[in-house]
């Protein structure tokens, strides 16, 4: 059986969603992450390059902290979607701000492998969303976070 | 009176800690903060690329908790030399890990100014010291947060 393609939600964003730094398909300096939804989680596959250390063979804290954050805030846009019974991308453009990130460090994440990120929505009401996310390096655990997203406009 | 030289705690590291994607002054692919002491408080003054965006304009929240958190690690080890007597650089570094990450945003960060970090350290055992900082674009406070990191080896 095939697998099912793979939709993911940063190539569904209207244009001006896709210059940031963490997962804009328009930003070649960026980290470019892609997230999907692998029934209620959202899950993004990523390598880092050898550069996003923080000493040789070991991803820095920020890089992780960086995708974490930028992972969880495209869950809770895409949740919103979901909830709304909307495709993914529609305008209006759900508009967010980051109000509050933590990240548990748990053990060194390497840079020579892939790095699984699986993020949920704990809690949401009309104005704020808190997603939690968990970080792995193959099978391993190497750090867990919370992003609590504030919806802004409209 | 001539402002007095300023002395980046990254230009004395060893060159085992010259790789960090944060701080590292041989990596050319990061973001080459530095950070130095004034009086009780580290403060780094870095600017951002446009590309350091999350949308045209301001910076994205992953690259704020990047910085806080490289500058609030430098701080930490800057701060074990200081209660050590040594001078900063000196052999053995003092080694740590990033044990927990908090960022509060408090309002959206330019992306055309120099960003400012003020940290100092709150708290401080053998194992574990604890650094809060302020994120500053001119004088607005536009984040802050806090570090835990813990003491290894040795």
């Amino acid at each position: 059986m095939e697998e099912p393609e793979k939709i993911f939600f940063q190539d569904q964003w209207p244009e001006i969603a896709t210059h940031c730094w963490g997962c804009g398909r328009n930003n070649e300096h960026g980290l470019q992450i892609k997230s999907y939804w692998e029934g209620d989680e959202a899950v993004c596959e990523w390598q880092p390059k050898e550069y996003h250390m923080v000493f040789p063979g070991t991803v820095g804290a920020g890089i992780i902290a960086s995708i974490l954050e930028c992972h969880c805030g495209n869950t809770a846009i895409a949740s919103i979607y979901k909830n709304e019974g909307r495709e993914l991308g529609q305008e209006p453009f759900p508009r967010i701000v980051t109000g509050t990130l933590t990240v548990k460090y748990i053990m060194p994440t390497p840079t020579r492998r892939p790095i699984t990120l699986r993020a949920r929505v704990k809690e949401a009401t009309e104005k704020k969303i808190t997603v939690s996310c968990s970080v792995y390096s193959r099978k391993k655990l190497c750090a867990t976070g919370e992003v609590i997203s504030i919806r802004v406009g409209q």
